[in-house]
């Protein structure tokens, strides 16, 4: 049986109103029972989609009530249309439901500078507010899915004062994913209580630890959009120092599980694989160099090669910018170590490092010896499948 | 008739010595009759192989008389062993030549962290200095090749103050090139008469224009290494400003068919693509766009999957770092505008673009419409086969 996910005082839907050719579920709706604090973090890329402009200007209150969302269409570089189109929406849907436009936010994912087809959302919004259920979150997730294989959701209670919370994340992810953007579209709701302020700064220091290390192509999109909403029915007040650091670890462990699910489903992906680097001088440059072997492409093909090629993950560390030492370098698959300070610890560690790629997911450390930096990130093989998804996109 | 060639006063060869399983040739020597003003540029990867290391030592007196390289192993990531390894090698090739051993130069390519197998080299020496001959460049450019598919040399004559003089470039590339290298292996024999200062000089400045603004794959060898031998023998000087301006626009013409040669022949590459960046504020940021896009692997899957996905392209562009107004870009495929200041230019651009598309090679040129910087990468796409290669090297 399928779990059931539900947010108390939260409704979603999602169906088909054809921008997508195949006739998938391409249109989804989350919407509060009250108005709710809202919160968001954005692609930092400067080509930004008319949504993302939008979910900014709206969010200046630190409230909204709905979120609708598109898949098929990104609704970037599409100029003047493409604002006046994500602006309509929001109208439409505020109208359907009684809101204040300035309550909705929008968030459109897929193919970049098509015009939307308003006439086809514009037509669909009766019925998409008419499909609104508590149950309607697994519809919603599958509506904003573009490549994503698997419908991503991820719900958990949590306790504040003897009183208990609920927090649900819904996330789209697939290609497109790199640090240092808020990556996907990832959407949470929560009956906890606290304000647009609050909710901001759990949301930017959540997201920077967790999706923020991330990465399947090192490419980022034009519409990456993180957004929450927390309406309070639970009645728990996230106030003090500590409820909000009971908040912000729930919240952590939330998006922690959304992130594995994004790469596991990545393009093409079949290995996910945590890149560690430790003993380096800072943190700062522990994640220069995680970020550098987590992007290398000779790296992660040897992933889906299955070939445990240190010699490359060396080469990757060697050119990240960062001042090393190669003789101090010790580098361990799992728990398996095949350099030790610098030197190759020979063909009985080669072996069992051969079996640990067999695995779907492993974890590659690198350890400089040097001091006590250290940082993570989270990245994928790339499979030919990968290729092949990406060369068709648009046929 | 494969075309003969040959630089005045040069001998080579290439043999096999088994260092390669396949039993190709692995082992090749570049000889000049006298010695030699010599250059070099390398790596900036903080790992460098021992022969890096080797050549930067013996280049201190800007001469030498040979060059030996072999295929199949890197010697890189082997510690003392390695170097001791590289020394020797020089060391055995100066006996059989009766050089000194300083003036003999190594280089290696293949496979890091595994040791070379001295005895093979060692045993195979005096049948490769018995094999060298003023034809024996061919064998030479197939003894240095990894997964190159072909030999790459290029072959021109320049005229000084009415003399003739030779300029003869072999290299090796195939995988793991990026700008801001050296790139692969490459050796260059001129017989015209310059000292190790000014070679060393054009050396540099033509190589910053050609090699170092290619990119295959963003990885960067432990290897790359370009090296000049020029011997004097035709008696044509290069001392005043207009004679190196001669000799450095005959070398950048070599080397840019050079890159050419190395791209089309990148692993798995179907398509060579010139990425031009215009408008820029300066020529530094056009670079940064240019590396960009050149490095993105969902425009190069979209370059394989011959699909116009300008929507990539663009993303591209708003993520390099690089304050741009996404309303003043224009776009061409060759002559194809399909971005006009920012807006797109509509279906039948689009087919116009896609039958450009279709071509082995063409150019992306992104006009900013902000300054008059301007720069160059040459890229390629990434395909199925680049991932097949890649994830099956060592097996």
């Amino acid at each position: 049986m399928t779990p059931s996910y539900q947010c108390p005082g939260f409704k979603a839907a999602g169906i088909a109103c054809h921008i997508k050719k195949s006739g998938a579920l391409d249109l989804g709706l989350i919407c509060s029972t009250t108005t709710a604090a809202a919160a968001g973090v954005f692609t930092r890329n400067q080509v930004q989609a008319a949504p993302v402009l939008l979910c900014k200007d709206h969010l200046s209150g630190g409230t909204a009530q709905a979120v609708i969302v598109n898949s098929g269409n990104a609704n970037c570089f599409t100029g003047a249309q493409g604002r006046k189109d994500t602006y309509a929406t929001a109208d439409e849907t505020a109208s359907a439901l009684q809101l204040n436009n300035r309550e909705v936010l929008v968030a459109s994912t897929g193919v970049i500078g098509a015009p939307l087809p308003m006439d086809r959302i514009r037509s669909a919004i009766p019925d998409l507010t008419a499909a609104m259920h508590a149950d309607g979150f697994s519809d919603f997730a599958r509506a904003i899915m573009t490549t994503d294989t698997v419908p991503k959701l991820v719900q958990k209670q949590g306790v504040i004062d003897g009183n208990t919370f609920t927090l649900l994340a819904i996330a789209k992810g697939a290609g497109m994913i790199r640090p240092d953007m808020a990556t996907m579209l990832c959407f949470i709701c929560t009956d906890a209580d606290l304000d647009g302020v609050l909710l901001q700064q759990a949301l930017g220091d959540t997201v920077n630890q967790t999706l923020n290390r991330i990465t399947i192509d090192g490419d980022t999109s034009t519409n990456d959009t993180v957004l929450a909403l927390a309406n309070g029915v639970s009645g728990v007040e996230v106030r003090t120092a500590p409820q909000l650091e009971i908040f912000k670890t729930l919240l952590t462990e939330i998006l922690q599980e959304i992130c594995r699910m994004l790469i596991k489903d990545g393009e093409g992906v079949t290995k996910v694989v945590e890149i560690n680097v430790q003993g380096a001088s800072s943190n700062r440059q522990a994640l220069q160099i995680a970020d550098t072997v987590a992007h290398s492409p000779l790296v992660k093909t040897a992933f889906f090669g299955q070939d445990a090629n240190w010699g490359r993950i060396i080469a990757a560390v060697g050119r990240a910018g960062v001042p090393i030492d190669p003789d101090r370098i010790d580098l361990y698959f799992d728990h398996v170590k095949l350099v030790s300070q610098g030197s190759y610890c020979g063909a009985d560690a080669e072996a069992q490092a051969a079996s640990i790629l067999q695995q779907s997911e492993f974890a590659v450390t690198i350890d400089l010896n040097a001091g006590s930096g250290c940082n993570t990130i989270l990245t994928s093989d790339l499979s030919v499948e990968y290729v092949q998804i990406n060369a068709d996109y648009r046929t």
